[in-house]
């Protein structure tokens, strides 16, 4: 990913002579700069990233950034402007793991109010056999279902795309998941 | 939606002493605030929205706010932070048709590279069977198929959702639609 090094957390707060009020004909206070009067909008982010198989097995990057450095996460990350949710999640596996993926159907979309963020995962395959590790990455592997690193993951949505996955490995069409019930990705 | 006048469209470009360049760590310009030196992320903005149904006809809004302003939409708009994508969509339905909703499941999700925008519209049942006509509105009713004012939709995602809609209307089940081979929602 490239946007921010809080990978699948919110984006840093905003430093500046920034103040939250209601700007006229809105209805919520949003966050003003003094200075320029620009209103800092804060929206919430998308991220896109993919369950990826090669015979049998699922690419898993270790993280060489923080947080979470050195846990195990997806090929996912911010959504760029003016980019498909696809073709993201295609630049984030080439980004991290050095991959060129072939995307086959929505797996999860997952919602993180607390941090403001909506993931879209895709089910994807390696397109080619090869992939290395990409500059945001310390390792990146395969690994078959019984050897994934379970207790070195990076965070609560990847444990869920993974099962997920599972649920659906001998599915060709299914609806996409949302949360496990209740679980709000917080940790 | 509460965000911007321009529901489906993109945000306004700042205003302010904003300049583009590649931040240290970054691999992209972003816009950077010269005077307070926040860097103003812009990124893709999450639509959401349903298609709303009671009693075999489906819930349009005549909209009040440019663009298209006259033209029939969804209950549709921008995911507000901290919210979750099916939460954000009853929200609308509640401010622009002052609709309780129950949402049944994601009936698409809609790349518009162009304008930066992921929209994820839901399939959804009014939970009671009154409405009204919400702030950003000039009208707000139901339709029957055939007398959905076909020349008269705001967006072209409205379109899709809408055929989308009447191709699952019968199925419990099924995959979320993307767009339509080739459309990219651009006008
Ligand atoms: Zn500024
Ligand atoms: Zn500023």
């Amino acid at each position: 990913m490239s946007r921010q090094p809080s990978d699948m957390l919110p984006a840093e707060s905003p430093r500046g002579p920034i103040n939250s009020r209601i700007p006229d004909g809105d209805n919520r206070p949003r966050l003003v700069c003094d200075e320029c009067g620009f209103i800092h909008y804060e929206n919430p982010k998308i991220v896109v990233g993919a369950v990826c198989l090669h015979e049998d097995k699922l690419l898993l990057c270790r993280r060489a950034i923080h947080p979470r450095r050195g846990y195990w996460t997806l090929p996912a990350g911010y959504l760029e402007l003016n980019e498909s949710t696809e073709a993201g999640a295609a630049r984030e596996a080439r980004e991290e793991a050095l991959a060129e993926i072939a995307i086959d159907r929505l797996l999860a979309v997952y919602s993180i109010p607390r941090i403001s963020q909506v993931q879209l995962i895709y089910r994807a395959r390696l397109a080619r056999p090869d992939f290395g590790v990409g500059e945001e990455s310390l390792e990146v592997a395969l690994f078959g279902w019984d050897d994934i690193p379970w207790d070195d993951i990076a965070f609560p949505s990847v444990h869920w795309a993974l099962a997920h996955y599972r649920e659906t490995a001998h599915l060709a069409d299914f609806p996409p998941f949302g949360n496990p019930p209740g679980a709000t990705g917080n940790y």
